[in-house]
């Protein structure tokens, strides 16, 4: 007999096949056992018929408790009336494993409780749902860059000092001097521009903030890209396409994740390119006649990208910030060189910012005088200087937020729910 | 006229094109520049005639140096003679800008010199097909996975405590509390195993150790892999199926840059399934045999590691190690519950170790003990622990080392070129 998984079912239908597997819910009728049955592959509903297997199986189905582990064998076929479309008739049950009382039941349960016991959260339908769709999203997210040419070059995280100052940073120790966890791989990014024009890196980033917001974790996973003479709009371009690639690809393959996530697809179905463009003077004048006490210089904080966005039915690109509110490597506009050729992505229905990308300084002189404005160490930056003396080149890239992205996708509205192991600011366990 | 890259030439033959990239040599016969040209996608040598161009692009052609960045428009066409197999014929040229004397030069340089301009040093063709190599493995081991029903569920790199204590891993301030950097991910995917069946994680992982060879960097990347109900024998199948479905692949999306890599691919296309297998006792025995100090109860080092595989054609897995030099986690033999099932892969050529992979215990009373026989804190574990109280199950995983991998498949002797950016005990800069 073969042994398969959930998901070949539709391969073996009234075929006879062994599963292994978890089973989650275990119900009876006095003559028949209905066992809510898992793999990781998909669900089914496993049907023992007391009269006909033989006792000793049916006395295995009397021990079973919620979480057991166990081999069945059984013909499966389609059961239309099922939540899970498929059903097997068990001529066979072997016990692996009978589980202890599980913590985790239908009743609610505290966020805190949820968060002690992530191991075993993890094996929820929802938060099951909400892992594939995360795997999926990165899944295309390597898709869309391998598509259009781009390397991938990843980051260190280690790194001998910052960009943006060391405040929000974990430092360790590193033998006999002192390293710090990278926040972003741009810097890096731009020097293996220089090598392979189009590049990108893709792992965790981190950030020693004490916010504790639906939209933080101290250890999440970015995406920097970075595009050898692509300017400006051309760089909004590349992220209004990839943003749709992934959101209209994911609709397509994690269709019934996001079914089980009662997620609201129409609105996904609209994120296509172009999204929706707005200076951040327009956003400060809007956001001013909405009565927020926000003036020019000012950064966006979450309540106002939300207020900003929770009407939208696609992104909205923020542009032209302040140069002293954004980063010393953005470009000057040079219409206005108090303003930088930057750009925020928020999410529509108030899930944030999803994207920061500028166009980065591609002059030495220009770039010296910021690293002076910003007091940033220059002896630590003579490396990315160098990118300018030698062949420098107009250069534009941005990063965006994995679990953000999937929150979002997911219609999940704190992202501890968009990572395996979440870290928050007072969460380091499990 | 159309702005496209050196790899999309083959569709553009005989049109006039726009090109964007570095000038890295130029050559002058007097009447005409020969300028060798790259864009990161690919090189072709682009021809500039006196007598063919407007007397201001011959004469910025003479202020050309090395790395400079420029506009290349002109007729592209094949070119059997020329190394890069393409040529154009310019008709325009402007300069981005002119690059400063470039320290990096066709003479020899040290080691030392080279990493510390790491930022440049990447510009060089090898190491560019070397990334180029680093970012396909990566994707074909991510294919191969996916293709084979694993999620991707990433770990946690910010951890409370260590699988194999403490010694050689970085700490970090935490708010309150401290945290290491993970060297492993696989007690989380133990985890998400049990509820997605087929898992691994990919991410940087962490060595704080002093050890100073080719084959060692601090920071270095890791995909740990495991999957529900599959024990000892099948993990290596999944783990040669894996490495030869690699390097196969490898072999065909990047044969240009294995040949400029002057790589002897012949050896490498006969890594196909089955490896070579041969257990602990066997491997001491004719490490012995050929001279080496070594008793049972040693871990192999490397130059075992090279000895016992210089002269095979594919890797080799040595299993059954005793329990007492391996992690707690793995299963005791049951034919000899001294040994583990447990095996490393061997690279061929002296590449070293590429993969270490086991059954892991499934038995709560006997992970108990194990806990204690290897002095480890228990409260630390107990989140580990439910996964053998509820439903506990039979599996096994490993881990593959990215950049060994890189390093053998692209024949590079250290480690410190398959990375953008290696950290090494002594190095962390740029």
């Amino acid at each position: 007999m073969i042994n398969i998984v959930i998901s070949d079912i539709p391969k073996y239908l009234k075929k006879e096949v062994l599963l292994k597997g978890w089973v989650f819910n275990v119900r009876s009728s006095g003559s028949v056992f209905f066992l809510q049955f898992r793999d990781g592959s998909g669900r089914l509903q496993a049907i023992v018929s007391k009269k006909e297997v033989p006792a000793q199986i049916w006395e295995a189905c009397e021990k079973l408790t919620g979480e057991s582990s166990v081999e069945l064998s059984g013909t499966v076929k389609e059961e239309p009336r099922s939540p899970y479309g498929y059903e097997m008739a068990v001529k066979s049950l072997k016990i692996i494993h009978i589980a202890d009382s599980y913590p985790i039941s239908k009743k609610e349960h505290g966020t805190e409780f949820l968060m002690d016991n992530r191991h075993l959260w993890l094996r929820s339908p929802r938060q099951i749902a909400i892992l594939k769709v995360r795997d999926e999203v990165i899944w295309q997210m390597r898709k869309f860059f391998k598509d259009k040419g781009f390397i991938l070059t990843d980051s260190p995280i280690l790194t001998p000092t910052s960009c943006e100052g060391t405040t929000t940073l974990f430092k360790t120790d590193y033998f006999d001097t002192q390293a710090y966890l990278a926040q972003t791989g741009q810097l890096y990014i731009e020097a293996t521009a220089a090598a392979l024009g189009r590049v990108y890196d893709f792992g965790p980033t981190f950030r020693a903030e004490k916010s504790k917001t639906r939209r933080h974790l101290t250890e999440f996973w970015m995406l920097d890209a970075e595009a050898a003479f692509v300017e400006f709009e051309e760089n909004l371009n590349i992220q209004e396409e990839l943003v749709s690639y992934v959101v209209q690809n994911v609709l397509i393959e994690k269709k019934d994740e996001l079914e089980l996530l009662e997620r609201d697809t129409a609105i996904l179905k609209k994120v296509k390119p172009p999204f929706h463009r707005m200076k951040y003077s327009e956003a400060v004048t809007k956001l001013q006649k909405a009565g927020y006490e926000i003036s020019e210089n000012d950064d966006l904080g979450g309540d106002e990208e939300t207020a900003l966005s929770k009407d939208l039915d696609k992104p909205v690109f923020i542009t032209h910030y302040p140069s002293k509110i954004k980063s010393f490597y953005m470009k000057p506009d040079p219409e206005n060189p108090n303003l930088v050729l930057n750009n925020d992505m928020i999410a529509p229905e108030g899930y944030g910012e999803l994207v920061g990308g500028s166009q980065r300084i591609d002059d030495l002189a220009t770039l010296e005088k910021k690293l002076k404005e910003f007091k940033l160490p220059r002896k630590d930056f003579e490396w990315y200087l160098d990118l300018r003396r030698y062949g420098s080149f107009p250069h534009s890239g941005f990063g965006i937020g994995l679990e953000r992205t999937v929150g979002w996708i997911c219609g999940v509205k704190h992202v501890r729910e968009t990572i395996p192991f979440p870290r928050l600011i007072n969460r380091l366990n499990p």
